[in-house]
């Protein structure tokens, strides 16, 4: 076995990834509201040795008429389910998306350490800004807030959660009976922060938990975003088309790391890949296409209008060219560029832009057979691109049932992947540093 | 079986509601921050048939020193918990009180959503403003939000969290895989509120909840509190220290309910009691007195002071009268009055009203066997003072173990409560009415 070892996430969503999925006969329509669902998945997950769930989320409904509605408007609010599904594991890491955009970081520092008491050392916070306009008018603004305020406000975000999971040292709570003293006053730790944006006292009302500190992921890729993940992430979840595309974000968010001074191994670059098993690469490819079928071409352009910054594009015409759309301050900055970049290189129209995208929206896509995927994998893995990947599949259970089973032994049989779990939290799963907290 | 039947819930907290129960021998101390605890409290309280687990919350940390230090600085957050509990349980509520105050009722009315589709219908959220002016500090605030406007904010907070959950018709979701309809948009709701403290759009992304809208408690008793209570609540937990308080707040609320149109039935009045069961009436005092000499004079007056609304006391002679204290307004008006009357009633110095209310933080308490204890919660259910109550129990997991094995067994011989479940949702449980949704 090489001493380096490839990092998997399983990111969940309902249905699947496929916009379609849940059209399809084997997929269970209301996946995003099961929590036996949910159980199945992340048991699956932990069987194949995963070092983590996953969850995206969003504070709004998805907007759109119900023919191009993607099946995400009834899910579980993601840290609910993370604590539920947090008793039905042992080993596998448990990561939510929270935005910073609109809460208080004294309610995402306590959830999270919540988490991590819960599961033994096994919570991990996806730190994002909301890109959705949709989400501020859920929260009193009218207008979505900009983009270098989301990223200012995020940075001291960060700042003020890690501060409060700081707030009591490891061993703070001595819980002496004989002598009535509950806990050390020189472990504890008040923050008493003032910033820009927050002003918060602690501490915290949780003690020290299992991590130190649950990890932090962050999925930016315009400049602010690089920039606060070189500095305060565990791990970068990011979405890169090519192997060139992805060693070059390799590279540059290593390089930043350094110049903050930390080590190239305290910061895990996992890009997202879009994959579909099948016995032969033919037969993977009709997996694929039978979901393909099922996009409704509204479907796929309300997706892509989503993903390009909350744009209606159902007034453009489906066989034209996309748009020229303006690059708003509240839009997706690099998502339009990776989108556009791949309209051009492959000639497509808006409809067959969207569907294009109805699977892997944008990732890096590999459809094959196992070992075909476990080449791609181990390329990127082993030449300055990735140190693991955040597994998308089109459809669920099914998808994760294949890759756990057909891709996971794969890369075990060529050393890249674990057997079993060496670590109990998270933190050791992904070989980060420990935080004792002291 | 008498047709009425007696309401229980199981307020849970960490070591007991006792203040040094942390300390006894029997009790674990870490008992907070301990999942494998909460499961069993919450296994214990399902055998015993109760309606509902309790929680109260903070969202800030205990003050003072170590030695005037309750167990309750190192907690977990109270929706992760109930989440995680709602895979061990099958029938039993789950309620957990969410200050109004320091949140924003999107994510309110999404967790309670959520944990209400993971539980199938258990759900309840305890509706409260915040009394600790700790908690301000963590939520960019100097001062404490007054009384006043507390209570406009939470009248509007419970407008907007409850429409949210009017979101979707129950059968708005569709999910017709042959045509690809998502959901019918007939059955969408956009909220549009515009109020004096709040602005939000809708709809939640949280299908309508299996219970319709997960029940609402609330425990205020100042003349806010009641009128919120009596219009809105389906649930109202109360601190009442005597039959004749209790049954004059029992009327008072059916009353104002009626006022508003509502039933009596449809607002469930449920006084918190505090139980020390034994064998004998000498044993169970003996049992008490075993946790009163755990008190250490300077912690019960602590605690004293942070129920009075936040007051340093540790400045007064411990022998001396409890001091006249401003009504402020950020204080706790009503639990003030309850104390001092306590205070002057029983003839009290300030160390020994702190050791008075060291168990049941001033309410109503039973002492003896279950048969005596029975006899009393018999006469106030059958008197016009009760529908239920709040069962609070010196030390955990073994007070409520007592109740569950000694107390609901007497209860049930007499007709009074369930021997098993006969509904699955909370709200089937408390006999509230069904809220269908379409």
């Amino acid at each position: 076995m090489s001493a380096r070892q490839m990092k998997l996430g399983a990111f969940l969503m309902a249905t699947g990834h496929h916009v379609a999925a849940w059209r399809h006969p084997q997929v269970p329509a209301d996946a995003g509201l099961d929590f036996q669902h949910y159980r199945h998945l992340a048991q699956v997950a932990e069987a194949g040795c995963f070092d983590t769930l996953f969850l995206a989320d969003s504070v709004a409904a998805a907007t759109g008429d119900s023919a191009s509605q993607m099946a995400r408007s009834d899910h579980f609010e993601p840290l609910t389910l993370l604590s539920a599904l947090s008793v039905v594991t042992e080993r596998i890491g448990l990561i939510s998306t929270v935005t910073t955009s609109y809460n208080e970081p004294y309610h995402v520092a306590r959830q999270f350490a919540s988490l991590d008491h819960l599961s033994g050392g096994r919570a991990g916070w996806n730190l994002v800004t909301s890109d959705a306009a949709a989400e501020a008018g859920n929260f009193g603004r009218d207008e979505h807030i900009g983009h270098a305020e989301r990223y200012s406000r995020a940075r001291e975000f960060h700042q003020v959660v890690t501060g409060l999971w700081d707030s009591w040292s490891a061993d703070a709570f001595v819980r002496d009976k004989a002598s009535g003293q509950y806990y050390d006053p020189a472990g504890r730790r008040e923050l008493n922060h003032v910033g820009d944006h927050f002003k918060v006292k602690g501490p915290l009302n949780v003690a020290r938990s299992p991590q130190g500190r649950p990890v932090v992921v962050q999925a930016g890729s315009s400049e602010a975003g690089r920039a606060l993940a070189a500095r305060t992430a565990d791990v970068i979840f990011t979405a890169q088309p090519s192997l060139t595309a992805a060693q070059a974000f390799y590279a540059d968010l290593k390089n930043r790391a350094a110049t903050f001074g930390r080590s190239a191994d305290e910061l895990k670059i996992m890009p997202g890949v879009f994959v579909v098993v099948g016995e032969t690469q033919a037969l993977a490819q009709a997996k694929f296409e039978a979901f393909q079928d099922l996009v409704q071409p509204e479907v796929g352009v309300a997706l892509l209008g989503r993903m390009l910054g909350n744009f209606d594009l159902s007034g453009y015409p489906l066989d034209g060219p996309l748009p020229e759309l303006p690059l708003t301050d509240s839009g997706q900055r690099s998502r339009q560029q990776l989108l556009s970049e791949l309209a051009e290189r492959e000639h497509l129209n808006l409809a067959q832009l969207g569907r294009r995208i109805a699977g892997g929206r944008g990732h890096f896509s590999l459809i094959g057979t196992a070992a075909q995927i476990a080449d791609q994998l181990q390329l990127w893995f082993q030449n300055g691109a990735a140190d693991g990947f955040n597994v998308l599949v089109p459809h669920l259970p099914g998808g994760l049932e294949d890759f756990a089973r057909q891709v996971v032994p794969e890369l075990q049989r060529r050393g890249l992947f674990r057997t079993h779990y060496t670590g109990t939290t998270l933190r050791e799963h992904l070989g980060l540093p420990e935080i004792n907290g002291r």
